[in-house]
């Protein structure tokens, strides 16, 4: 018997009581691994989750979770070829793999470098601007996101083992949410073995990562209105998810990605021998191959224009007569097994009931040639082709999760259009086209039904990732069919984790709350100036009020010479005078904050390193000749980098005139050291 | 009998063929009016929606949306009489009826102005920054947003008639969704009133709003993916609406606001003597009686120190006493009655349910002295104020919707939070403190329960708009029994409607798609300075490239000396040296963007007016003495404004060097005239 996968629950490796169920290798047949959770304990991990690892991560700022995460990620690349080995079992060449397990590391790193540079060193976050709610300015709203005291539970498919559950624990990871994962049993030894080797890495806070492998049953009664299940798999279990009652009634949150009907369309402006052509007809067979079609990205529906259609189904069947079908482990295998005989079997099922639609034009689905491999005992399926009859429904409600694409012929823009909605929402969808003005349409046409789009050109076709790869960057997920839920994304992926929150209240409990200095919130100025603090001794709301400066009609008409920005609304009186916002010679925007920096800064070396920028810079009432201005500047928000001795730090710059009223408003970042 | 209302449905006014349910006026008891839908073709309302409203509001841009929902806000405002007036009859006192009217129509007023400054004179918005997904930069991500083909079909409480419908059409309409409004049969003639004047006024595309009085029935099995359903009402049956097919299976979007039983705590720090105390008092008094504490956002957990505990009590029980129950129309009453007889069984039975585990303090739920009215025909009620035992669960768990909250004691903050958190997830909380410690412990503590919580004390309570009043700019829903929702929070609400997609394509294509220029897209440089180029004729992509211009030791010095600002980097060769940023002498950057400004210039007037701001000015090389510099200005984003004859006119600003280094990177705003 072969070993028996252990899960991680409640902070110890739990065998379970019985044997448990099989799990075979898609290539052989032969067993691998046996999957059971008999016994386990799913309310104490879910205690341990919410007691041990809330805490744990959310004693950390986000920058400190970042840089677990990147050690996490350097850690499981140093053990990329174990995984490797593991992954060939599952039907996978090396290529899928790669999209798996190299994808799956490349998010984390992509996940750290993002919190690292998009969020704050600190544990919340501000959704927006403050928004005044009264004239005087002593009632403010902010928007914050907080972190919940739940868990993340993730039952993930058995297409990407790794990458799977590695793009949905990083983000929630980072939102300070422990995760509890539940890989799909076919392939949950990779998952493991993945699992395995993060929590003994030591790098990871106890709590923060269990693994359930085995049935989940009684899990989704113990979560609630902190908790969050995040569901990858058939719509069809999703739907059941949705009526359990923790979702119906509990305020659990579930968020789904289910397999949806791509379609990929050849734009009307292509002709066979444009660039676009091939690009178009390459997409299409990589999709149908990679993961053996195995993808909920995969492109399932290729549209091309009528009078293309011949050439297209030509092309790709010539394209597709190539691919060589077999063990994965064989570098001249170009397309690997279905995960088993099973799933091999329910495509098959799917082709069937797509040809009440749909011819067959390309390829057989009962019938293979498999390289080095057995073709009864591997779950081998080469690819098909069909082509629908005018007007079919099966190809946008039947999904063939194999190696199986449908072509599909439209007249005209708008119907194709149409065609590309009748799948009720979809992950991803591309188009090949080198015609902006198609481009345009399509693409806002298609866009209320996609959550990712790709424009395929000569253009971008170098360093275009496919129609098929979900990116970190860029949201994944899709409306309707797909499942209405959203992923990745960045940083999005990480709030969506996130209670989103109105704060009320004055500028001064604003600051207090929230870390960062609001207008209107006490300034602290002291004879020590601001930019002789380093990081050790700088404080939220230390300021600087500076002396003030006449601007003459000289100092304008010098600025103009010197730098040659002799625009008339600063050098002719008459010109001036008749623009309607002005009515008169003005100071130049950046003489005026050019003064300002005259007046607030410390000319000695100290702790600022450096100013790297300025942000929001509104010139708000124009500076006339003879008007005195001065500045004060206001530290706003503080950010320690982990990986310098210096940080960031923004401040609140506001130019006045002498009657008070602001003359210009903006941040000024600069680079200050942690240390004097 | 009384009028049976009538329904605006595809296109007419239709009227039941049954004689409907009556109304009952909730002072008199008399009928007010009859409802029914019977034989409503709900199928043609939502085709119409579809067909006629779709692409009636999709063709016009947000800024045209807004100008149609500021006039609207303004035709309502001057047939408000005509509101109040039937405003009584719901039980509602002067001061209720502006929280619904006026609130509902100031809430317009601010999503029209939030539209124009804060969205593009466009169709879509662009989500975030570009992302770049090639080293080459041919290969780019943005995200956008897109309206969805559909409709939002709004189904409202009783409570507020007015408020209820146009906090929800509004950012529907600005999102260019058509709505259906289903109002509660209670309080539905107060809604059909305020739509007819909508409808009537002509100001609105056909299809943009539609109304129906009477039973939904079979509405939601019309519904799917690219259509939204927002429902406010009892958590009961917003579980129901969570398991109709057409969410679970349909992709219907679902967004509830149940009601929550929200808390109001007061802080540690607040002494009976504190300007804080009293405030707390008020707050409580008036979240329990404004709209006869028929409010999703009421106080219903009243959480104090225990040593505090009695002072509460008397304060509230002190001020509750000169609450006048009666007519609403008599200006001596403070409270008027309950919306029906029905709904205060429903809250006496909740007092009685309460009572398990609280003891009354104040008020009799089944006797009430009332001014004016009969206290047999009509819904009064007075305030009841209960004190729960120690380890109370119904004050957690029941909600009455009336005039009834529970004082509940706590001993230490985080007793507090715990205590807030038993509710769930609320709508609404606010804490009294005047202490930063305490502010930051229990609001970031309270928020991850939270849509929305309020700070009162000494320094914003002049201007606070209360516990209780959701604002257009701030998010409106809570998590788990509160519904999960989230509506207004300004250009947030809007965004729900749409529709996020990553788009990836060539920056000719997103520039293309989307109508903004993006950074390696092709550039138009022509002979004509585009600052000669009024609104008429600039185009996306117009470039101008400059001359290049050293920025000598002695342009370095001499701005120093002008300006005044002396930092080191830019004056002491030597402690320049020792930086280890720069690591000898550099310009500054306000040198730099003003020597890029004299670049770039046109000098004679013409159609641009102002120079408005800078946005993200980022210094990425030093420029070092004798560097050569050179600046390209390219057309990024036009927004003509409807309300004047210029427009913004965001220009990508790109200094390079001598070895084509990006120096700087900003965008300059400028407003340029929409004529020659």
């Amino acid at each position: 018997m072969s070993e028996l996968l252990s899960s991680y629950l409640a902070g110890s490796w739990f065998t379970a009581s019985d044997e448990g169920r099989p799990v075979l290798d898609a290539v052989t047949g032969q067993e691998v691994c046996r999957v059971s959770a008999t016994g386990a304990d799913l309310a104490a991990a879910i205690e341990h989750a919410r007691t041990v690892g809330v805490p744990a991560i959310q004693a950390l700022t986000f920058h400190e979770r970042a840089a677990i995460l990147k050690a996490v990620a350097k850690h499981l690349t140093a053990a990329k070829d174990d995984f490797y080995a593991l992954s060939t079992h599952t039907g996978a060449t090396r290529r899928d793999s790669a999209a798996d397990i190299d994808g799956g590391i490349g998010t984390v790193f992509s996940f750290a470098s993002k919190a690292t540079r998009e969020l704050p060193n600190d544990t919340i976050v501000l959704d927006g601007k403050p928004e005044t709610l009264g004239k005087a300015g002593t009632f403010v709203g902010q928007h914050i996101y907080t972190s919940r005291p739940g868990v993340a539970v993730q039952i993930n498919a058995f297409n990407f083992p790794v990458w799977g559950m590695l793009e949905k624990f990083a983000p929630a990871f980072l939102a300070g949410r422990p995760s509890l994962v539940k890989p799909a049993s076919q392939t949950a030894y990779l998952t493991h073995a993945v699992a395995a080797s993060m929590l003994d890495s030591g790098l990871l806070p106890e709590g923060s990562l269990q693994l359930l492998c085995g049935s989940p049953e009684g899990l989704l009664d113990l979560l609630g209105t902190q908790d969050h299940l995040a569901f990858t798999g058939s719509a069809a279990t999703a739907a059941t998810l949705r009526q359990h009652p923790s979702v119906v009634y509990g305020g659990l949150e579930l968020g789904v990605e289910a397999d949806s009907l791509n379609c990929s369309i050849l734009g009307p402006d292509v002709r066979p021998e444009d660039p676009e052509f091939d690009l178009f007809v390459k997409g299409v067979v990589t999709e149908m191959t990679v993961k053996a079609g195995q993808k909920c990205t995969a492109i399932r529906r290729v549209l091309v224009p009528a009078d293309r259609v011949d050439d297209v189904i030509s092309a790709l069947s010539q394209r597709l007569s190539k691919i060589t079908v077999g063990n994965p482990a064989d570098e001249t295998v170009r397309m690997g097994a279905l995960v088993s005989l099973d799933q091999r079997d329910e495509v098959r099922k799917s082709v069937q009931a797509l040809r009440a639609s749909a011819d067959l034009v390309f390829g057989d689905p009962d019938h293979v040639s498999v390289v080095d491999a057995s073709a009864v005992d591997g779950a081998f399926m080469g690819p098909v082709l069909l082509r629908a009859h005018d007007g079919a429904m099966e190809p946008h409600e039947v999904e063939p999760f194999g190696p199986v694409s449908t072509v599909i012929t439209y007249s005209s823009v708008p119907e194709a259009i149409s065609l590309a909605a009748k799948g009720g929402g979809s992950l991803a969808g591309s188009l090949v086209t080198h015609d902006p003005a198609v481009a345009r349409e399509v693409i806002l046409g298609l866009a209320p039904w996609h959550g990712r789009l790709l424009v395929l050109d000569r253009d971008d076709a170098a360093e275009s990732t496919g129609h098929g790869s979900p990116l970190p960057s860029l949201v994944h997920g899709g409306p309707g069919r797909a499942g209405g839920g959203e992923e990745l994304g960045g940083i999005r992926a990480v709030l969506h984790h996130m209670q989103r929150t109105a704060i009320q209240a004055s500028p001064d409990a604003l600051t207090a709350i929230t870390g960062s200095w609001f207008t209107g919130a006490e300034r602290t100025v002291s004879s020590q100036h601001p930019f002789r603090k380093s990081l050790a001794t700088l404080r939220i709301g230390d300021a600087i009020v500076s002396d003030r400066r006449t601007v003459t009609a000289d100092d304008i008409a010098h600025f103009a010479e010197f730098t040659g920005d002799t625009f008339y609304a600063h050098t002719d009186p008459e010109a001036a005078a008749a623009n309607p916002l002005f009515g008169g010679i003005v100071a130049h925007g950046y003489l005026v904050v050019s003064l300002a920096a005259g007046l607030f800064v410390e000319p000695n070396p100290g702790p600022v390193l450096a100013n790297f920028g300025v942000d929001n810079l509104r010139f708000l009432t124009p500076v006339k000749v003879d008007d005195s201005i001065a500045v004060t500047l206001t530290v706003k928000a503080i950010t320690p980098r982990s990986s310098a001795d210096y940080g960031e730090v923004r401040w609140d710059a506001v130019v006045t005139n002498q009657r008070d009223e602001p003359v210009a408003t903006y941040d000024v970042l600069t680079l200050v050291a942690k240390q004097d």
